[in-house]
């Protein structure tokens, strides 16, 4: 006899799917307030993980943090003509405080350009200060018509970086090594997630922004997800605060800036690109369990070996967790850990005991066998390094599989619908082009170069556009 | 001839001199809204090094992180009767999102009790379940009619720990075991601060709580601040929200809850205990920056050297920040880490080289020696400890020489308005005794047994009351 599924199958219903995910493996729950998320433990794990390594990788640029702050006054939004436009339909409007009507209402930060700049300027006098490479962890609101947990909420955690540079060059450069060294690498190398690099179009681009460089990944179900942003602001928040420099010559010039952006949605990829129908799969540098070793029986033998892999492995440095709750069916722990997508289980029982043996199974391939207990410390940091491997490559391949070179705009259509993305060459689909994707719920995700880099312009010749639809 | 003082000195005004030097040490600014406030890189810094540490300590506890929305609906408030009282006047409100007015107004969270407990109600099904310990880093907003940077803003960063319990005793054990061995232990061995631990007054407690423990420092004028609390909520929330449990006898029963909290406001702690007239003082092992290494000229050789110097501390495990900035004139450099509370800075210059010493300047203690060069790795780590030490000692002996026993309520109000504590019996000093001290802008901080542990009721026999003016 078959088992009941534990989820919705992914073929049945894919959003489906993912809500139940989420659900019984415990991420998060829907808040109160239209939109809004609670996040669970397990997923906050999750977030903390992404967060540690990522803030790494952004101190290594020089970048520091700080902190701005939540509520921004209602006219700084207005000084920048396309930012306020792109903001203003989704502002949560602080009215009252301390039980007053305020005099000026203030928004809760849908994003930070505006309030940074007003100190940029203040902090920044001659060239000594540049470039000045500010990060910060917080939450941002921006109102939500059709939530869906961590891809689409009211309120999410991210971080947002803002810099202000010299030269256009200076800021040009900088966007681009955040795009790459730090997004790409963190996305392909932790995440194990195939992502292609791009610039989005003017229609996509980031209300203030010059250029927006994306990351665009594909989900199970063939549909984009933008994954991050790093955006060159130009000169137009500089313009809008006056955030000016002296030069070494002695004169007064506008910085040039930029900003990016990831965001809690990055679990909601995460669960799209790497789960299936029995769960998530979590890629083992990321993971916070990487190995679980559950006591099948509350036998004190049992209960004694199980901590003493633990320790082993802990020793061998794999994070490992220690499952002894044996007043829990074990069947429902077993699948409770394969929902959750820790990469690897230990079950030790009495017989093992006697055998000086361990059942390993693998969450990622898939499998089940029996080793031998003392070999267990030299194996997993093997095991964890391949099927962190496996996922990628799997993300890459799907990715190749279902993308497709078309020539014409009712083939790109047709393709996208199909779920998977097509390559059109830019001169052939065009603004006009773009405009008419939108009435098939379709877009084009980004412009990549012939070569496959990323494109300095829009209209740089060989451009390929990416067309899918998207979360 | 004496240099200008770089900050108003403490003496002669207090306040002034905390605000000169939260601006020119360069830990924040003020924000736009009213009370807000931006914290700036250095700033950031000691609030990034106070969290890991205290993240490591409050998971050691079994405690996990998670993540609350920001955003509570105005109802939730009303359904603990003594919380809304209590934080009604200082809500901000958002009435309207995405552009329309909203049904039901939102509150921003000003602290997350009633939100937890909407979700602990769901959780929590059976003694399984329990102890569940939660604990979230997040902004909070309370409106603020005084403001002053770090200490009362309208907007703060906190850890807020949210626990239920299937007993008193295991709620009122932990919020202890937090008071004592997470917050306590932290401020004594990091932040290198005298606490006194007691309980809150009724008139004190939190809005909603059974009983407040707090931690109460002095700082250097002599007033009291309030730490951190650590807060038994008895049933109050559970009653509000039916948080209830299956007992193991097959029961429902209501949980019994905690909360405990610490801030931003322990970088004002950290300016008024430790600062001094020429700027911040850092304890070592909190420091982000232990040991600035300065190249007094741009000379090639001298650069190198400083470098070596660098390399050489940070194998020795030493937090090192090189200083080559040659463009800059070095007194300005050396002025900017004394107001930043650097502990050590060694200098470095042309005749250093040919010596093969370099200058060792103590901030804390105070004075400056030549030490040859290969000494420094050893010297480092020693002076460091060294220097925690002196910090701890200092604040405590300010606390003793400031303290007096007094038997009266005017004695009491006499001690505080001269600047210092006055210890007096809970017994003479009484309810009554306490609503009068309001009127001389005075108040129990907190009430201590006589053998210096934290009392288990308010009127046990031999209660002290200490009596402070408070920040």
């Amino acid at each position: 006899m078959a088992k009941a599924p534990v989820l919705t199958p992914r073929a049945e219903d894919f959003p489906r799917w993912y809500q139940d995910l989420i659900s019984k493996a415990e991420l998060a729950d829907n808040g109160p307030v239209r939109g809004t998320m609670v996040i669970r433990p397990y997923g906050y794990g999750l977030w903390e993980r992404m967060q540690q390594d990522m803030d790494a990788r952004i101190k290594e640029t020089g970048t520091q943090n700080a902190y701005f702050p939540l509520l921004i006054p209602q006219s700084y939004l207005a000084r920048e003509a396309d930012h306020v436009e792109g903001f203003a339909p989704e502002l949560a409007v602080v009215t009252h405080g301390g039980g007053k009507e305020l005099e000026e209402p203030a928004v809760v930060r849908p994003t930070s350009e505006m309030i940074v700049n007003d100190y940029f300027a203040k902090w920044i006098q001659s060239y000594r200060d540049l470039p000045l490479l500010i990060n910060q962890w917080a939450n941002v609101v921006r109102w939500e018509m059709r939530p869906r947990l961590f891809l689409r909420t009211t309120e999410f955690l991210w971080q947002e970086g803002h810099t202000a540079h010299a030269t256009y060059e200076g800021a040009r450069d900088f966007a681009a090594r955040i795009h790459r060294h730090v997004y790409a690498d963190f996305m392909e190398n932790v995440l194990a997630m195939d992502v292609v690099l791009g610039r989005k179009t003017a229609k996509e681009r980031f209300a203030g922004a010059i250029n927006t460089l994306t990351l665009e990944g594909m989900m199970g179900d063939g549909k984009a997800l933008q994954m991050g942003t790093s955006h060159e602001l130009g000169q137009n928040f500089a313009k809008a605060f006056q955030t000016q420099y002296l030069s070494k010559e002695g004169k007064q010039e506008l910085v040039w800036q930029t900003s990016w952006g990831s965001t809690t949605r990055m679990i909601g990829a995460l669960v799209m690109m790497h789960g299936d129908d029995d769960g998530l799969r979590v890629p083992p540098r990321l993971a916070p369990v990487q190995a679980v070793v559950l006591a099948i029986k509350g036998d004190d033998a049992v209960v004694a070996k199980v901590r003493e892999i633990g320790d082993a492995l802990r020793a061998a440095g794999v994070r490992v967790r220690i499952d002894d709750r044996t007043d829990v069916p074990f069947g429902r722990r077993a699948v409770d850990w394969e929902l959750k997508g820790v990469p690897v289980r230990i079950e030790v029982g009495p017989r093992d005991l006697e055998n000086g043996t361990a059942m390993l199974a693998r969450r990622i391939p898939g499998g089940k066998k029996a080793v031998p207990v003392d070999t267990l410390a030299s194996l997993l940091p093997v095991i964890l390094e391949e099927d962190q491997a496996l996922l990628l490559a799997e993300s890459r391949r799907r990715r190749e599989e279902r993308t497709s070179e078309v020539a014409t705009f009712d083939e790109a259509v047709e393709a996208a619908l199909a779920g998977g993305w097509a390559r059109i060459p830019w001169a052939t689909l065009g603004e006009e082009g773009e405009a008419a994707l939108a009435e098939h719920g379709v877009s084009v995700r980004c412009l990549v170069a012939a070569d496959g880099s990323v494109p300095d312009t829009d209209d740089a010749p060989g451009n390929v556009a990416i067309v899918a639809r998207a979360y």
